[in-house]
């Protein structure tokens, strides 16, 4: 291959990655390296801000496996920083490409607007890298073409962001393009066969000797893409098996949701006092999604398999999930005596408040056992931060239906813009019916400008706003009735011909009773999805998701380390677990079913 | 004094420092903490998220002296990094207050929600250490108190944003309050006597000299609290006065200004070539407002006067401006043999462009001396980056209006929340009689939701949007007709209800023709101030300020670093400065006026 510029070579990787769609703000360090975009196949989609890009980019990489955006630099970058971190924490593959000032411009320490004005330009280089598995500013013909495919190869070894920064005067040099050629390594590399038999070995006995074995799929699963393997053993063995997130919960023995004490008790006592044996695929704890860290599975039964290690009680293998986990299901499908040693665990289904049904108003209970039965195969559902996160934790996807929300970072505002990267993605890719985003109003009134892009992409989405007149998570944490956690009010019956009054869109709502809810759901207009479709519900201030919720789980614990001058100081992990265990004393709540995240 | 809570002892010190609203957005880590912030007397005023809060700030303290914004520890820490880093690249006091987890959940490296799941909780802290002059995580009651206190007087002392983290369970904890009748040291420690005598003495001497002297007002004078002793200066000696922001344009002998290649001829020739002593109060030189570093005042007539030192010559002394300003002018004003030197450079003030008017179609041209007779005393003008920040430097400001934009981080999206932390605190200390934003619509779509802070804080404010159809200032850069320069079309009309149907709104536009906008700045209504009011002007694509502007000046400038491809590399100012040389060598343009900054 003959010579090309800095900037083809670059967006021809990422054309390479299947990126279609690069998202981002144009700032004058960029705009020459923007004008090269095309030529690689890839439409620039620009945003309202540099946040909602970061965002959308995180989205994307999630269906499409990478996402890519573009900002300037400083100003730009910085104002991304915080979807560049939760794609870091959420093992999402996403390359920043940040547009530099002159090579010439930063070597004679010009006073370039952007910079802090000290002369330094290192300064925001420095700061990414805390966030990033790799990084390269391109000041080097030399080396730009091997800075671009390490800092690539890298986010796809580590599943994490990368940082390339393009200086404004380097974007069109001349390079050789022969390194294009190789393929970028999108496998991760095999594990040493002799250590990776000798662990599936072991696994394999100590499954042959388990009389009550437990499946666990977590994050991890679906960050490593392994969520077909993971849902194939379950259904291969039949054993009890349970979730944080990714699960088909269409098999006959999916058993619900663990999170530690904040999972319904039968499924907590098959987990940790029943079971001899637990297969964890994945493991992701947060505080989010492991009741406030009150998970206690003994290590000694446990196989936890990783991206890049596999342990065995407390022993841990430099052998990764990605060869283990394939290997392991080649052994189970052959041997039909371990199948179906242990089975569902049996408690209600979500229950249909009637209570909160005759009580006419709107209520979460009945919301989300509404909402429940709306999904189909092929819907993409994003759940933002808060009750949305919570309250879809007790839906029960059919097969074929995909959601996440952002479990470990938790950042509001996040799914708006993910939900649109991540439905531009599939939209391409042709494997998605519907996109429904659930977000609460005040972690809308972050990135409202995503509606924006929703429209002038034609995606055609479904959304449901939960109003419930400020931060209602917040409120159940600390200060139900404090002045911070009051939102401005909006008229968001307009919001969608403000942001897009060329585009078609409807507005239902705004919805306050159970019977509104019901007839709306039952109106065909909504399900056409012939374009953009907002649905304002008004809730509760203090209503959430359900019982165990409200009255016993995350938000009873939360208070228990955001009030630490009433509590027991947070970490302390013995104490709230005490508190935990008088909660449990009492009526366990029913009420948790399947889950989100990763 | 007894024992206070470590989070009374914070709010306490921020209310000595005349803060009387605090911006932020609240997070689960720092509810408690919020709770205490009435007690001092400060008002918590929550933003639609963390970049506007860090805007708002940092306007507040550009009219208080010192601003403060609290947010929660990761996504909304560094969704802020943007307007911290804003803050010190502006000199602007800022207080970045941050609720953390808890201590002993950091110690226990708790996979907590907000961090990157890897256990670790500084590398937030390493992040922001990059953008800030001081920093401190209250983790040990012993030393609370004292980082807070040296924090806060660094940040006096530097001028400059610093960073407080509070962890969830340190917030309510007692420590003494002993250390708040010690005042926060709000006075730069004053110069050596005898080197500052020696200074003034040898500048004396040059000024008794001198045939042509000339000041130049720049932006440190006014980021260092000095516009009245400057322009005092000014005022006394009659002497030639140009300034790059702050001068008090009424003034006789002022005569606009200079910005290297960028000002117009009869300026830039008397600064540079006629002149043979030069005082330069605080120059704050970046590429935006010295004609892209072409400005070339002999080193050996000059005196620089900056925050921490005075340069005479290419000779630095330990003597900052405070002092030796201050010296100066009461030297100066009991010398009657040293006045009236240089007197005004003559040129032509802003010209109206009878052909565009006559063109119908709303021009900037037109535009901006149309706005020029509309400001009166008591106005708090702000300007976005891009056309607006340069249109302003055509007009000028009667006597006690004062103005600034954001001249050396050049961030979009910053004049709208900027704007309402400025206000508010213009409007508490009842300086301000009414409030004026100029931004363009594509700056405005970054943070729009300020308009919802306006609204409910009653502040009045009058603003311009100038939808011009894309990013105008790029598109004169870079890529005039590209798409990334194009930008979603939203409903301007609606904006006010959406984020306040509660609040009265005014709402005019859009304004297409010169005739039309003539007709709006007679309207006494336009002028009553009395609610929120947008005006949309319709502008064309390509349409720029000036002259100067359009076709010689910064927009042909950045041409010749942003197409590096075609032109000289950036930072080559040998090379800009021969093109330069060129324009001038044309007809010269005339329409610069006075200016904005710092």
């Amino acid at each position: 291959m003959s010579q090309v510029k800095v900037g083809d070579y670059l967006f021809q990787r990422l054309a390479q990655l299947g990126i279609k769609t690069c998202w981002g703000v144009p700032g004058d360090y960029e705009l020459a390296l923007l004008d090269l975009i095309g030529d690689a196949g890839i439409d620039f989609r620009g945003n309202a801000n540099e946040l909602i890009a970061s965002y959308a980019a995180d989205g994307y990489s999630r269906i499409n496996g990478a996402g890519a955006f573009v900002t300037t630099f400083g100003p730009g970058e910085l104002s991304a920083y915080c979807g560049h971190a939760g794609a870091y924490a959420e093992y999402c593959p996403v390359v920043h490409v940040v547009g530099y000032p002159g090579v010439k411009a930063m070597e004679n320490r010009t006073l370039m607007h952007h910079s802090l004005g000290t002369g330094d330009f290192d300064m925001y280089h420095e700061m990414v890298k805390k966030i990033s598995v790799d990084t390269a500013v391109l000041t080097d013909l030399n080396t730009a073409a091997s800075d671009i495919d390490r800092c690539l190869n890298t986010m796809l070894y580590e599943s994490r962001p990368v940082y390339i920064g393009v200086p404004v005067d380097m974007s069109h040099q001349q390079i050789s393009g022969e390194g294009l050629k190789t393929p970028l390594r999108r496998e991760l590399p095999p594990n040493d066969k002799s250590e990776e038999d000798k662990v599936v070995k072991e696994i394999m006995s100590m499954i042959k000797r388990a009389k009550k074995p437990v499946i666990i799929m977590d994050g991890s699963a679906v960050r490593n893409n392994l969520a077909v393997e993971s849902n194939r053993i379950a259904e291969i063995t039949g054993w009890t098996f349970v979730t944080t997130c990714g699960a088909n919960e269409a098999l006959p023995n999916y058993s619900g949701i663990y999170g530690g004490a904040g999972s319904i008790e039968e499924v907590r006592k098959v987990v940790e006092d029943d079971s001899d044996f637990v297969l964890w695929i994945g493991s992701f704890r947060t505080d989010f999604n492991s009741g406030e860290m009150t998970d206690f599975v003994d290590e000694k039964k446990t196989v936890d398999l990783q991206r890049f290690f596999t342990k065995i009680g407390s022993k841990k293998y430099d052998v990764g999930m990605h060869g283990v986990l394939k290997s392991l299901l080649s052994k189970v499908e052959v041997d039909s005596s371990i199948r179906a040693k242990s089975s569902k665990v049996e408690w209600d289904p979500y229950p249909l408040p009637e209570a909160a049904k005759e009580k006419k108003e709107l209520k979460q209970d009945f919301l989300w056992s509404a909402l429940d039965k709306m999904f189909k195969p092929g819907d993409l559902v994003v759940g933002e931060t808060g009750t949305s996160a919570f309250g879809l934790t007790a839906v029960r996807f059919p097969k074929g239906a995909i959601g996440y929300n952002q479990t470990v970072f938790g950042s509001i505002g996040y799914a708006g813009p993910s939900f649109t990267g991540a439905l531009k993605a599939a939209t391409e890719a042709g494997t998605v019916n519907r996109g429904i985003l659930i977000t609460g109003e005040g972690s809308l009134q972050l990135t409202p400008m995503c509606f924006a892009d929703l429209l002038k992409l034609d995606l055609k989405p479904l959304i449901f706003v939960l109003n419930n007149n400020g931060y209602t998570v917040e409120r159940l944490i600390h200060g139900k009735t404090a002045s911070y956690n009051t939102l401005p009010v909006w008229d968001y019956k307009q919001l969608c011909t403000v942001f897009g009054p060329e585009f078609p869109s409807k507005y239902y709502g705004p919805i306050k009773t159970c019977d509104e809810l019901e007839k709306l759901l039952d109106n065909p207009e909504l399900h056409k999805g012939d374009c953009f479709q907002l649905v304002e519900l008004i809730l509760g201030e203090l209503d959430a998701p359900c019982k165990s919720l409200r009255d016993y789980g995350p938000q009873k614990l939360f208070e228990t380390y955001a009030d630490p001058y009433t509590s027991p100081l947070p970490g302390s992990v013995g104490k709230v677990t005490a508190k935990i265990e008088e909660f449990n004393s009492r009526n366990a709540p029913k009420e948790v079913g399947t889950s989100m995240g990763g």
